[in-house]
């Protein structure tokens, strides 16, 4: 069934809405046109390009921000942070990071992803991680942008200790799930 | 209490053939002694220095052994292997593995050699981690050596799936411990 070009263009500026970082061949593919049509469509609706949107919400400066690491330390880019509270970052996979005889991103590059956004996260000049539990949802390949979410718990923990829940997604479809248990040197959420 | 030479040579001796990686600095540290001291005793006793007590170990070719990846793909160094059973790797931290603040190793870094040891222990040309818990259990440093020991369990699980237990240690005390749960086409430990 092929939508109008209304029908089109009003789930395009939803779809945006929902996911800022979603690629103008991303769109294309969801909304089988072609990558030209899309860029049409934005220039039509004013909707910046990708690169644009991303320079808006990274505009914020970061660095004076993020405590518990130098933001270079960070792997991703972080798009938005509130501390102790949430974060979200985005890590585009190159084919560096895939296992070279079937195209799949490697464990360890998502693991870091949602690993220095756990310690990001926290408002603290030291944090390190105690434990983590993961799981590999769904593949990732190379080209694919994940979206990686950090949720800091505000039930009682241990003194020293904060959990934070991550989830990573590619098109919005969770690919990595995560708990980490963080130590730090002030509070946690028993305060 | 200061040991004879005597003492100190089979102390020595012990400690090589439990752990061979171990380095002469470490031993100095050990015993209290110069690494001078340790090398003319290793000469003494005829013990060969580590880089060739690693290349003794590692001379078999662990290229033609390992199925589930190139063995270039792994993190770390194999040193010993039977597939769907037990694998040992080695890791020396760098200064590009740590935090900059603190000098500790980030753990990812842990994380990738530990993962990269599971996948390659398989014993099937495509192996893809499902689930991993892992702790940290005490900080890792630039210059230590990590040695990672990963053993397939046995016991009946799930169809095309393998769990693995994995430690890695720093001069035999435990910095890291991971559950590896492990998907895989062919078997699993169900057979």
């Amino acid at each position: 069934m092929k939508r109008t070009k209304k029908e089109r263009q009003q789930l395009l500026t939803e779809t945006i809405a929902d996911n800022p970082f979603v690629t103008d061949e991303q769109l294309a593919h969801q909304f089988g046109v072609s990558v030209q049509t899309i860029r049409l469509d934005r220039m039509e609706l004013s909707i910046p390009e990708l690169r644009e949107r991303i320079k808006d919400v990274a505009s914020k400066n970061y660095e004076n921000e993020v405590k518990s690491l130098p933001l270079d330390e960070v792997i991703g880019e972080i798009i938005d942070i509130e501390l102790d509270k949430r974060a979200l970052s985005i890590f585009d996979v190159g084919e560096e990071h895939v296992f070279q005889r079937n195209n799949i991103a490697r464990g360890h590059h998502l693991f870091a992803q949602a690993n220095s956004l756990a310690v990001a996260v926290i408002d603290d000049e030291l944090a390190l991680t105690v434990k983590s539990n993961v799981a590999f949802v769904k593949p990732v390949k190379a080209g694919d942008r994940v979206v990686t979410k950090a949720i800091v718990r505000t039930q009682h923990t241990e003194k020293n200790r904060t959990i934070i829940d991550v989830t990573s997604t590619v098109n919005n479809e969770v690919v990595f799930t995560g708990e980490f248990e963080m130590y730090r040197t002030k509070g946690g959420n028993e305060t």
